[in-house]
């Protein structure tokens, strides 16, 4: 095969699962591997993870993980390809710290593989070099790539937006990318998350100035609940704790993670002396309290969602309280977050969120931004990525309108060759879904995912059928039925047994097991509108 | 009881079934009474209902149903509620047209206690009177009502904005609201859904100039999505598509439904050459074509998303075909919208959505038009109504910011009192929801709702046992359950054996059940994670 190919292994068409694999010669890489988080129709897993069969054919051949940054939809699914089969990891000193963890948790060993990549370093590995270029971000130590393939240079934003004034003093290497754009860029990969927002993204500065406002005003106790990974933020609230004379506390999990891992890897500066221990949040005045909390999408086990129901052991909200919402309502989690306000409300606190309070931004680049880098970069060949498929077509459109003479969008599993600076559309890999649900990794057959959305809508029926030749004996049971009359389980039962006597005594079990599901089926139908699922047990036998 | 008494049926921490229950001495009387969609965990129902039975027990007081405007989430409990008992019902000519239509397509009787009231009437009614004053919104013929009650007056707004250039030419009677203000308002109700967003909806005709832009620079065929009611739209599109010269075709239940009943109550003034039946939809050429159709939300037997699966008998997309999403996406609905763009896409449409084109305007007033409506009435007392608890705490504090002197928050079934121009609480009903899935009405024990969003999550096992003595034989099934080995059922039907075994012989049948589930569970739980539902049978006997 000649030329560059490129196959993305998620992350177009939805929001997550992000993962470019490269292949120059005989060598493949890895673009970033995260999870995604499951859709309304995949209850009862916790995340989706990229296909990890096809990754594990790449034995061998794959000679390296790039890391952009260390989100779960960008890291999450490094520490399951460890599972089977090591690899070097290259990436930011935070994602490979996240990923250390990850891996000491799951305990899976390769942690020998994981290699941080400092700003502005080059990379030589087999067939291509990489080139890690400062980007901002809502996670610090972000980087876009430049890597240099036999068939030009192509560049890959990662996640990223213009900060201007970042909290860590990390400015987007603009000069870099403008070097780029007049070295000549063959092919950009762009984050396409905001490409249908107009104008320009909030800083993270702005968002802790609205913070620090709403802070000020408010004489009790004042609860913030954000991202943990979010740590500009929670640099910006330790200063607002300072100047508003109070302390700092941790709640949840994930933040606390976040916090020691930065601290680690030199990236958290935020002054000890600030906090306080969750042990000490009740006995200090309300007024010198700022709480940080988890819980920002209404989980049911998080910080902020447990204090809502009052069932968190210290978070007690009491009258006076403030919350403020610092982050935005993830499409789908609406309902829970506003139930969370309302648990929250009753309780006696105030609660102020995003919308009506400017205290969040966004992590990516919206209209302006996109613009400005395509005119920096200018380059010869533009693929849309990390987003939905109309956020996708959006940026292509805008591509097209700053001059990119060729912009095209691809999916999930499509493959496409880079070579004397066309791109061509290779066919497709017929990508798995994979679920992991804490215990168990598999498709939706193996977890039973599908079975059970299934069930939600139209319920189960464990029906016994005794043969006794021309004879049944016929036991129901319902789990999620409409009840529509007290006597339906007699009634089903009765009539599954009559209907089954009318069958030839000779009818072989495959076919009687066929009918009596069917009979079953018709009748919870007519009763109550449902076709549900029948777990169906014939025992005994025909004359 | 003296003094008027309130107690919101629905409507508040949610949108969707409204309803106002008024009562004033020995009288009462129903503000508007709908429907609400289904929260993500009620799977398997179509609607949620107010609770008919509370409504049942005001039989002989009830005296009334007043309707602001014909939207299913203020007329949609009426139908139902008809169902036992019949009570006269008073609103706009629309809202009464729908309302028989619907009572016809159920097969309940009762039209005659619907009457249909003009614009500015006043209602005499046992204990008060109703004026019912014109306000603008995404359906034509919609009213605030004025009550004169023996407490002051009171008013609500439905639901409402401020169109200053109303398609139907039906303005908003501002003049009549300055004059309440005047005449003195004790208490206002009102529409707090956009209580949130700053400034001014955009007007209807706003909508109409972007979509015709959209429409005009296309030259193949246009399909636009857009909720059914919004009859004004409808007008817009008919309009514009005689000025580009194509025909407008209805696709969808829902936009023929509305076309038909607004025609027949005079309401809909297109002119009938504008249309092209659906049979020759596909011999017109693209270029005169607009398809108006169902399907903003991606409902799975909706129009637009069949044809976006390729399942749609007439509606084909093809390249070329514009795509106009004419509508916003509803919190939830999200996954499933995208998802259906993108299968547009895939079949060659180009889709321009709201977010990315502003062909959408809300029909509710955002906070310049509540501020204006509060300074206007000048209300004494103000309760936010339509909305999620935070959207009522925001227009709470907008009212105490525009000089209302009190403001109350409630919640649903909450009774409170006018008397001598204050408002007291006076406890709460416990309301019950109630779902209604298309063929049964019921609560969520009877209909299974509950029980089928657990087993979304956990699975089913359906375990047999017969019990012969020490020993059991047992038989289980899964649906459901991850499927970590291929023995797992086998692994199951021996541990409960072994397990069942050591049990005293004279273990009673009761307890012998509660094991026998303990232990299914016990051993799922340990293999998969999860908590599944156990269908028991055990058969036999003890020794």
């Amino acid at each position: 095969m000649s030329g560059v190919s490129f196959l993305p292994l998620g992350g177009l068409g939805y929001i997550g699962l992000n993962g470019l694999l490269i292949e120059v010669g005989e060598y493949a890489y890895l673009v970033d591997c995260g999870i995604e988080f499951p859709e309304e129709n995949e209850p009862g897993v916790d995340t989706v993870l990229p296909d990890l069969e096809f990754i594990r054919r790449l034995e061998g051949k794959l000679r390296g993980i790039i890391l952009t940054h260390g989100h779960e939809d960008h890291i999450g699914g490094v520490s399951h390809v460890f599972r089977s089969m090591k690899v070097p990891v290259y990436g930011p000193r935070l994602a490979i710290a996240l990923l250390e963890e990850r891996l000491e948790e799951y305990g899976i060993g390769g942690k020998g593989e994981l290699r941080v990549v400092e700003k502005g370093t080059t990379l030589s590995l087999e067939g291509i070099s990489v080139e890690f270029i400062r980007v901002t971000h809502s996670i610090p130590d972000c980087f876009a790539l430049a890597i240099r393939t036999p068939e030009g240079t192509v560049v890959h934003t990662g996640d990223w937006k213009w900060d201007e004034e970042p909290v860590d003093g990390e400015f987007l290497q603009w000069e870099r990318l403008e070097e780029l754009g007049r070295e000549g860029v063959t092919l950009l990969f762009g984050d396409s998350t905001n490409a249908e927002v107009e104008g320009r993204t909030r800083s993270e500065r702005e968002v802790g100035r609205a913070l620090e406002r709403q802070i000020e005003e408010h004489e009790g106790r004042v609860i913030v609940a954000m991202f943990s990974s979010n740590l500009h933020r929670l640099h910006l609230l330790a200063d607002i704790a300072q100047r508003t004379g109070r302390h700092l506390v941790l709640q949840g999990r994930g933040l606390r993670r976040f916090d020691r891992v930065s601290r680690r890897v030199g990236l958290n500066r935020i002054d000890p002396g600030v906090f306080a221990s969750e042990d000490h949040m009740q006995a200090l005045p309300p007024s010198r309290t700022l709480v940080c909390c988890t819980g920002t999408q209404g989980e049911p086990l998080s910080a902020l969602y447990r204090a809502s129901k009052g069932t968190h052991p210290r978070l007690q909200i009491q009258e006076g309280d403030l919350v403020l919402h610092s982050a935005r309502k993830i499409p789908g989690n609406e309902g829970r977050v506003y139930d969370m306000f309302a648990g929250l409300t009753r309780l006696g606190a105030k609660v102020v969120h995003h919308r009506n309070a400017g205290i969040h931004a966004s992590g990516h680049a919206t209209r302006a931004e996109l613009r400005k880098l395509l005119e920096t970069l200018q380059p010869t060949i533009f693929v849309p990525v990390h987003g939905e498929l109309s956020f996708l077509s959006s940026h292509a459109d805008l591509a097209s309108q700053a001059g990119v003479g060729s912009v095209r969008v691809f999916e999930n599993g499509e493959r496409f060759t880079l070579e004397n600076g066309n791109l061509r559309k290779e066919g497709a890999e017929s990508l798995q879904r994979l679920y992991f649900d804490g215990k168990n990794i598999g498709a939706s057959a193996t977890l039973g995912v599908r079975e059970r959305w299934k069930m939600a809508f139209s319920g189960v029926v464990a029906l016994q059928v005794e043969r006794e030749g021309l004879r049944a004996s016929v036991y129901a049971q319902f789990a999620g039925i409409p009840q529509t009359s007290e006597r339906l389980v007699t009634a089903l039962q009765d009539w599954v047994r009559q209907e089954l006597a009318l069958l030839p005594s000779y009818t072989p079990p495959a076919e009687y097991e066929a009918a009596a599901k069917m009979i079953c089926r018709r009748f919870i139908f007519q009763h109550t509108g449902k076709k549900p699922t029948v777990l169906l047990r014939v025992s005994g036998g025909g004359q």
